[in-house]
């Protein structure tokens, strides 16, 4: 006879820096390319509206973690992002009142299954299988704003075994952090404990297991993760 | 200044029928084209692999509430669906034990913006929005498979205002639950807490403010709901 276990799971959580205390994680969105592989001409109005994805809330990780390489793929990408933490309700946001909504930023990193996302674009398909698998949120602390500031510039990087693979600068985003809440509150209301990743600069690029992954942007702090073995 | 509230967010939850408990939702997983237009041939190899999509936990709603016309679309459909509630964990479950990962049954409908699905399919860009927004995932209480067994038939029905739109069988299923349940697994690790949908009969389609939603499957349950005006 099966045992189920109908517990309620625990709640998904992010560190908070400095703090004992930690984030508890509501809901994953994260942005498609937002990166300008230049600067971006300032009011310009004919950006391609930015478009989302998600992931389940218990896809975080926190730095310092090994995590397996995820079964389904040969071909799992890093994508360094800017995490926005929400802390206050929100539909509808006015731009001009959207960084009231941001608790606080840390560094992501979006895993990706890019050869399903291949072939999830090819068919037409969702990409949910590519983006919103165990483990596919490693989140570094997060930052209070409070202490921050309101980041518009600053180098956001990744590196695999110390070589660096993504340079970019927050200054590059197509559609900035205010933007990008407000934009995401028409879709959803948003809620205190959801994360926003803000898309990602240039340079992925596929990890193995045994690679080591470091990540940071200036200001705000980093991350660390290692690809383990897959799972038997 | 801003106030920001981040105690942890409630669990989301379903009902359990004739239970004063409810069933903790962890994540909410969805099969896409499931249902064939007649009988399925039984050994059939060529069957297309499912796919799947995913639905934040806090999407799930308790039948007869009411659901404020959502954002973002004027092509609001229906979906009846049959929803597995998981009890165990299990990576990579064989077919044979999949039965015994599931704790129990009920009725979902997986409400859709179908105006941003199609603009997804031809963008070849995720499905999120069109799939993951509030309060998109209806369920009426959970029945546990020691009282109802593991249905392999039984009517699947949606009726709008006393109208029957869908109408099915659990033995059309392409891909029954077991599959499902298996092939899920290779995937994503299932936990206690997730559900899936298992996809949808012929005769989707669209919804309005003032409109009643009735649906059921045969030996499971119903779901009732009534979608209201949008949010001001």
């Amino acid at each position: 006879m099966t045992e189920f276990v109908l517990a309620p799971p625990a709640i998904a959580s992010v560190a908070i820096a400095g703090s004992t205390e930690r984030f508890a994680v509501r809901r994953i969105f994260c942005v498609g390319r937002n990166y300008a592989a230049h600067a971006r001409e300032l009011g310009n109005d004919e950006r391609d509206p930015p478009f989302f994805f998600t992931k389940p809330a218990d896809a975080v990780v926190d730095t310092g973690s090994e995590i397996p390489y995820p079964p389904l793929t040969s071909n799992l990408h890093h994508e360094i992002e800017l995490v926005v933490a929400i802390g206050k309700a929100g539909f509808r946001i006015p731009r001009e009142h959207a960084l009231s909504h941001v608790w606080g930023y840390g560094v992501g990193i979006d895993l990706t299954r890019r050869d399903l996302q291949d072939q999830a674009k090819k068919a037409a398909r969702p990409w949910d299988w590519s983006k919103a698998f165990d483990l596919s949120a490693p989140c570094g602390p997060l930052l209070p704003a409070a202490k921050s500031g309101h980041p518009g510039k600053g180098r956001i990087w990744l590196a695999v075994n110390g070589e660096t693979r993504q340079e970019g600068d927050l200054a590059e985003l197509i559609w900035p952090v205010a933007d990008i809440v407000a934009i995401c509150s028409e879709a959803v209301e948003l809620q205190p404990g959801d994360l926003i990743f803000t898309g990602t600069p240039a340079g992925v690029g596929a990890v193995q297991a045994g690679d080591r992954i470091t990540g940071g942007v200036d200001g705000i702090g980093t991350i660390e993760v290692t690809i383990g073995q897959p799972r038997a």
